[in-house]
């Protein structure tokens, strides 16, 4: 964990962005690590933890992290944990928490109560079209024969 | 919502990954594109919808989609869903939703209910460690004055 919190440090004291830091250990080893760049990088989605498991998943050639284990200093905020859940590692460990993060200026507690809430009911308007046009892509997936699943 | 379709149809053809498409719109020009590209670029953060983000704010030089609608082949994963908060755009439209989703074999709607429980209760363990140590960088981030919030 004291890599993840040096990470999160050094990534807001060079101005990436939020303090923030994760790193992803396989086997007691460090195969990958991040600190939040949204501001640097003009990428909302560039937070600690998914820096941190692209990083794990371009060294070892897997879009799957089996066997490891991440540590980021802070609780993940929705699209984290959802980013984790696909990535699958065997554990996690964190630090702060979201109500911390709340207390600092983050959204990840608010985010999260707008997930509880139907999706007509949030505060971005959410809009269902065209859904049987989009059905048959599905349906010629379920076909597909030499797919990769994940 | 037919560009976001065509870019899912020819992402699963071209065997990138999942048969999902977004575009991201500001004033009705299309200015981020993406489908789904976990298995051919080994990362699992590579959804549609985190794609066309990173290339709209990387086309607009931008990390926030104020005055842009997002259009989804299909209803956002929670990764996505906290992606398209964090990158802030006015409103999203989407085509299938989470039921079709798990219909064809991705784990949008099992990710949603473990969202659901409490971190001690998620198939995939969380524990908490080293909170006092984290709390310092925060309290250092409120003290900054020339940081960019996001």
């Amino acid at each position: 964990m004291q890599e993840a919190i040096n990470a999160a440090l050094e990534g807001m004291r060079k101005m990436g962005g939020g303090p923030f830091g994760a790193v992803v250990v396989k086997n007691g080893e460090i195969v990958g690590r991040g600190s939040n760049r949204v501001t640097d990088t003009n990428d909302p989605t560039a937070h600690a933890e998914v820096v941190a498991i692209r990083d794990a998943c371009a060294k070892l050639g897997e879009f799957q992290l089996d066997g490891c284990e991440i540590y980021t200093s802070c609780e993940p905020c929705p699209m984290c944990m959802g980013a984790i859940y696909w990535a699958r590692p065997d554990k996690v460990y964190y630090a702060c928490d979201k109500t911390d993060a709340a207390d600092v200026g983050f959204d990840d507690a608010f985010i999260y109560k707008e997930l509880e809430l139907p999706l007509h009911d949030r505060k971005i308007p959410f809009t269902q079209i065209s859904r049987d046009e989009s059905l048959k892509i599905f349906g010629e997936w379920g076909e597909m024969e030499d797919k990769t699943e994940y």
